[in-house]
């Protein structure tokens, strides 16, 4: 084992300049960085976003399937995901930090290793945050600041009747992966050399560990010359954010149960695990993806874009929303989405 | 004891319509508010400022003896005194919940009650957060959001030689009122209908359950054409903080025992706890008062200004940071303060 130092050798501030040296500032708009009372950033022309992810030990991470480089990768990701579902650049983010006693300084470095991979791969600077004691487990608090250029910014209250619903990558692979992973838990319990049988399903372990951000979709639809009228990504479940987007914009829909994209992995792991497929990738959570609608006469666009599916349309709201099934029934939406709340 | 309502009945969404709903909104720089993956704030002109606290159950705080109220309006203040110490103005802010079982809707509106009374009194908008589980107790994570003028933002790095070192309030208070609050609650441990003996130290317990952030003060040097050289907020202890400011100066610092504003009920706590007066008033955090430095032809302003204290000078680097003791003796400064990773 490598060398541990406890925290408590360096204190917060020591901790902090340790974790913080060196850190890259690529966006203009970040002025002042760590090290003050607060950070400064300058936004002249654009609308800001802002958007906070919490997760918590044992409620959205399980620190023995998952390594912390991967997990600080995974908590600035998330964080990151918000701000291109608005159709927005992610420029910062604020890290608060709540760790117990077990955690050593190498722990923390390597949790701010993944933070940093993610700032350096999606052009974020960290500017500034927290870090505290918890008295059990570890809690993350990310805030990410970003832009967007005026009269630019897509919210979740503009999808029109006759809009074409979109959904990027494919869906469900991140559910089956958290399966997949609390399975080979279960069957390492009080094995020594426990060997985990990952083979073949490489892709759903990826999309648990390390999720990854739209970002190429928003560049893509910019390229396009698209401006989609509602966004959200989808976290909780594809049944769930669709419909927050027809609430938040007094609609219904009609999406298709033999449109939803799914990975080949996924099929083949909710076969082993006798799951419903569908009820999976509706309501799997922690996708990443993005959901969008666009005006019908987008349809030939979006359809030549690589890694976008057209899934259905928007309806008048009296109509509500709905699934067509393959043998083409009406099946009601419902979010029984991803809700640590439930 | 009135209806309590599981957190479960409402869901993540319900509960956050239901502590959201009716929030005004004060801030022209406030476009979008709770209800989108992102909140949308808008600073053409301005420097914009960000920070981030995270407040812990069992570690920040005791709810014992703390009511979710007073949190909820303690977690939102320090925040806003974070902005204060920059020179600027707190406008938005972000809350991240975790919350254990234990916890029902009404406590989280209790909580609530008090974070919204602090956005009214201090004229910030809450514009987003993130709620979820947690596996024990509670937590608060507040992102602040404000703006400054263009080049009238302060930073800690600003101190020069010969400029004068300025303390707002009185300090060592929340302190005593900490050490108050612990000794009545471990009195009254296994007793039924215990009464705690708060008589006369009133001032004490408000100043650890009910801080303020000194607005007034940085309205006050604004008015006195007065642009500090640097400032901080002291929620670790002066002593700390005013090594953050000479360290981030590359200055040294004198400050004279006799100078340093204690108030009545401090000294007499305490006198009743045998504790040291000047170690408390040094090192206990959470006063929440602004430390300040400004350059030495503002001598006569200052000193005209109610409830700024003058409690020494900024000197070269080399000479060290010291206190001047009533007895004339010089004591290197040590940043013992509030450290909970320690």
């Amino acid at each position: 084992m490598e060398q541990q130092t406890e925290i408590s050798q360096l204190g917060e501030f020591g901790l902090i300049d340790r974790l913080t040296k060196d850190m890259p500032k690529v966006n203009a708009s970040t002025v002042k960085s760590v090290g003050d009372d607060a950070a400064i950033v300058e936004y002249p022309d654009s609308e800001v976003l802002v958007t906070t992810d919490m997760l918590l030990e044992g409620v959205h991470f399980d620190l023995t399937y998952m390594p912390l480089k991967h997990l600080g990768y995974k908590a600035a990701v998330v964080n990151f995901s918000d701000i291109y579902a608005m159709n927005g650049t992610p420029r910062q983010i604020t890290v608060g930090l709540g760790v117990s006693a077990r955690f050593t300084v190498e722990h923390l470095e390597a949790l701010y290793s993944g933070i940093r991979l993610a700032c350096e791969i999606y052009g974020v600077d960290l500017v500034g945050g927290d870090t505290t004691a918890s008295r059990s487990g570890l809690v993350i608090s990310i805030t990410c600041i970003g832009d967007a250029r005026k009269g630019e910014v897509v919210c979740r209250d503009g999808a029109k009747d006759t809009d074409l619903i979109c959904v990027s990558g494919d869906l469900g692979a991140a559910y089956m992966g958290l399966q997949l992973l609390e399975r080979e838990k279960t069957a390492s319990a009080g094995q020594k050399d426990f060997v985990p049988k990952f083979e073949g399903k490489e892709y759903l372990v990826e999309r648990q560990l390390k999720p990854e951000a739209r970002k190429d979709i928003v560049a893509e639809l910019a390229k396009e010359g698209i401006l989609p009228t509602s966004m959200i990504d989808i976290s909780d479940g594809l049944s769930s954010e669709l419909l927050h987007i027809c609430r938040a914009s007094h609609t219904g829909c009609r999406i298709y149960e033999d449109r939803i994209p799914i990975d080949y992995q996924t099929a083949v792991m909710a076969e082993e695990l006798g799951m419903n497929l569908v009820t999976a990738a509706m309501n799997g959570g922690e996708d990443y993806e993005l959901l969008f609608t666009v005006p019908l006469h987008c349809h030939e666009k979006v359809d030549k874009m690589p890694g976008i599916k057209v899934i259905g349309h928007i309806t008048k709201e009296d109509l509500g929303c709905a699934m067509i099934t393959r043998d083409g029934n009406e099946i009601a939406l419902k979010a029984q989405g991803f809700n640590h709340l439930a």
